[in-house]
């Protein structure tokens, strides 16, 4: 019963040989193997996006914090949600990556950014005087932090407001997959068809060994990022091993089938909860409040979740968010569910 | 004949089975994974360190500057040779992980520091001047940028005369298992023994994917380190490859057994060498001077190996560097000194 | 009718004429001119410290900064007010000097940090957790950028809730002897009696030209202060121009006098003024909200200040901020409000 | 006998009094005052360069970081001479500013790059190699620290060879005014027709308090010149001190005058040297070796002047520095000489 992160499951089999495979020989290091040249031509054509350029590299952070380094100068202002995880939980990343930048905080219910708050936000911005920051990017996150969901019209609404103001759209897509098959859409509607400019790919969360792809829609600061890559430690010399995992993923649905089946069971475990949840389960991310009872017996059978602040103080309830992965059994699902009684 | 870099060679075996049993079911992430613990352990016999603390990422480049700037403040100054990869070939790492620290360049023969050459650049520091960056490590490295060697007491001469100034000492060892087996010494003898205050064990150029351990023989700083990757991003959340990866290694001998084939090819390829070494050999690494009629029919034959400038401008020669690695074939390398003629 | 800010006014005459003085013969630069000498004892005097050290710039911002750089590493986190100037006017200046620091916000009314709110704030800042910037300093300002005053015990309250989580105080007092002349107690019982560590004393906004004092009652970082205002380009080589200014100003009590005049200024407005204050009047800063028809007749007649966002929206009525100066005239304080009608 | 720096000296008559006549009245702040734009009319005319921008600090270190920050991002190269004030005399400003750039040394007698050094060096600079940083700018210094001249034609090679290379050129110009009365030539042909992108016209050292100004030949990115000011601590808010001097020093000619000055008189000492100048004296500085005797004649006397490192450890003489300035006295040189005896 692992609920704790979906970042505490391995590797499916495929990428496990893929890995494998990619072990053969010889390859020529830094990012011109010509498994990265495969994998970027399956990018583009699975994005629909013949232009795009494409960085891997191994954490979610390190894609962010690169991403939002091209988009933002040092004395820019990064528009992001109250809990994003850029603000949250990467320990200062995009302030050190972008040399001192700002992340300005935009409300929203449910972890979502609400478009009238960031309309309000820009309004205040200070562009223009010379006191304050200036305006440089909205970073999105899909899923959200709170596991719900930007429809593609939402994306395209807040995007369209930061284009209004000159700002390029970073998408936070550690669960991007998740959100994908969950929307039904094909990729470039929930990225660049939406106003996406540029799309961290998570693919660590999702069955890899430590894979994300930075996804550069408009292409012009590829070779600054790659520079930055560098200057980060992030440019790996064998790299055909990222690229052979990435590959072998968007290979046969991999990717959407391991996403796909994380939701599912999630979908599972919502069905058979018994009150409230935190927010509205959208992908693979449930938060709910048990009875204190239950979640004494969940940790005895040794069940693994991570508590959540929920500002309720109610002695008899405790809130716990649970994420399902691309192995979660149907099993343990169940057996958490009996086990809440 | 694949001579280019020791990191275009994949993983031995038991690097890909440890990776597999790794795979195994469920893990804590960012480095809470029961293999660190065992890694760490190991790491502490295998230097005789029991107070060492030990970090993991996946580039050498990340891990100097990583370990530099736990060393250096922004307004420090670091003591490198003047061809050393942290100034040559890491885009200015060390100066984004540190905040713009200088790396002041110390001159000496074929990649070394030269002991009179350090004493002389120390007196001139610039120490309690307030114009002057303020002197704060030094930075060796071993085997050299040259491929050649610091010996134990050239360690002790070099590490004493920066603990004389109050520099900690770094030690770049990308290839420092090569280094090991060449001495013969022990793990201890060439590191903290030594007077060495940081070693970045490097694996990744000896068998593993991107492994480097960085090891803090003073661990009062491990915290500020470990805030510093997490910030960097290189805090892998599936860190259970990396330690996996690493603590296969150290069993049984194997990084030891893999680096000793790699010296062992190249002085194959050395005795096999006609005319001078641009540098003396003392790892895996050779720069030699050949005919441009040899360069032309190894070319031909889909040798692979790095031009080297030389600044002789010899119409009738050419400058190599030839790497072996844990996996280079003894016919290649027969194969490669044939075709010299 | 100036009040737009306290900045716009000029040097009163005994300022002018050390300026003057200063001007005879040669001076040592860059901080060891005998005037600093004297500056230092005469404040250590002042603030009854004999141990602390001074260090002179010619901005509130450097002065900030460069207090903060010294307390706060690249991955700390600073707690201050929502309305700080360090979060909002400084166009991330402690972002940059910092070296990527976060500013966490914390709320109160009237532009004063809530003690419960400090309190709540540090209770969830995520200390020893590796993904958090790790709390490192508080900072208070006085008068507040409200123009509301922290009271001795006040501070002595949060900065002992700081120290109660090993956090220093800075305090930025671009208006501390507004504050000070205001609440009628010594340099020290505002200052370091109440706990606060690092105190930007200013005088640019009371009479001088551009200097401000970093006092740093605890010296032990002073060096590192020292190279990093030189790093900043704030190491004045006629530096004796500053250093003269500030000791002119705190002779003869006339940093006192300036202030007092000041805030009688403003008591005066405030007399006159009818309807509400936007937040109680302390110093020499008011917040009014206008009649749109008295605004207009104040324009007409050429009254500077600034308008301020008051989000009523009343169509009527009009918020601004009044600021008085040392020399700012009774006459003109009293056509304003006869120009009020 | 004051030569230990032309920073030693105050402010002329007419700058003293342009202070207080600006000190009338109120001001607008930050840069906006009337007296910035007359003085940034006066620059344009005078240096013949009507889109030029003009941006004012107070130090010389200032200037140069802030020009280099908007020339050279984090993971570039700035080409300047082994002995350039930002290499050696500005604790890491340029490194500080830039967010961690590399100064790379050219090579070249007497303080001077030399043409064919540059070429070599650019020759190699891993333009387009991801594991190098990437070259951003020349800087150059006229005077140089040696005290020796760039003349117009050598400034326009070396701007040639940089702008073949499409990197702009920074000129130091601390002592640009002591350069050009010597060159005779007019600002625009020291500056941008000679190919100077960014010039740092230095006052301090030639009679102003504290006032430099970066002029931008180019305008395109004043705006985020202007935000990394701010950003540093360096916008006066009681601006109009610093554009007074400068208006006032532009006036007849009083700049040239007052450098005129003190080349002459650096020239009378020249005359009455005997023995050898460690570089040719081209301006307002002489680097002397003097018996031993001599020297300790001049000490007892007060004499001031700074010792230079001449790597000759003759123990019978002694290198000296010399500086003269706008305001040294002919009868303080003719003491000087007598005392060499």
């Amino acid at each position: 019963m692992y609920f704790a992160s979906d970042n505490t499951s391995g590797l499916p089999g495929p990428i496990l040989d893929a890995i494998t495979r990619a072990n053969d020989g010889y390859a020529a290091g830094y990012g011109t193997d010509p498994l990265m040249d495969a994998l970027r031509a399956r990018i583009r054509q699975t994005f629909d996006a013949p232009e795009a350029e494409v960085m891997l590299v191994t954490t979610g952070t390190a894609a962010n914090a690169l991403a939002l380094a091209t988009l933002c100068p040092p004395f820019g202002a990064i528009y992001c949600h109250t809990l994003a995880h850029i603000e949250v939980d990467e320990c200062g990343a995009p302030e050190f990556y972008t040399g001192g930048a700002k992340l300005v905080h935009v409300a929203g219910a449910d972890g979502k950014i609400n478009a009238d708050a960031l309309r309000d936000t820009l309004a205040q911005s200070g562009r223009g005087v010379v006191h304050s920051v200036q305006p440089a990017a909205l970073s999105l996150t899909n899923l959200t932090e709170c596991g719900t969901r930007y429809s593609v019209p939402e994306i395209t609404e807040l995007a369209g407001i930061a284009h209004d103001h000159d700002l390029p759209v970073h998408l936070d897509g550690a669960r991007f997959v998740n959100a994908l098959v969950a929307e039904g859409c094909t990729p470039a509607d929930m990225s660049w068809r939406a106003g996406v400019d540029v799309l961290v790919l998570g693919g660590t969360k999702n069955g890899l060994m430590g894979v994300e792809a930075v996804i550069f829609f408009n292409p012009a600061r590829t070779w600054e990022a790659q520079l930055r890559r560098k200057r980060a430690g992030h440019l790996w010399s064998k790299h055909r091993f990222l690229s052979a995992q990435m590959l072998a993923w968007l290979e046969n649905d991999l990717w959407l089938d391991l996403a796909r089946h994380a939701n599912t069971m999630a979908a599972r475990l919502e069905a058979g909860l018994t009150g409230q949840l935190m927010f509205p389960r959208a992908g693979n991310m449930l938060f709910a409040t048990l009875p204190r009872d239950a979640h004494a017996r969940l940790q005895a059978a040794g069940a693994q979740y991570f508590l959540w602040p929920d500002h309720q103080n109610d002695p008899e309830t405790v809130s716990v968010r649970l994420v399902t992965s691309w192995n979660t059994r149907a099993e343990d699902v169940d057996r958490f569910l009996s086990l809440l009684g």
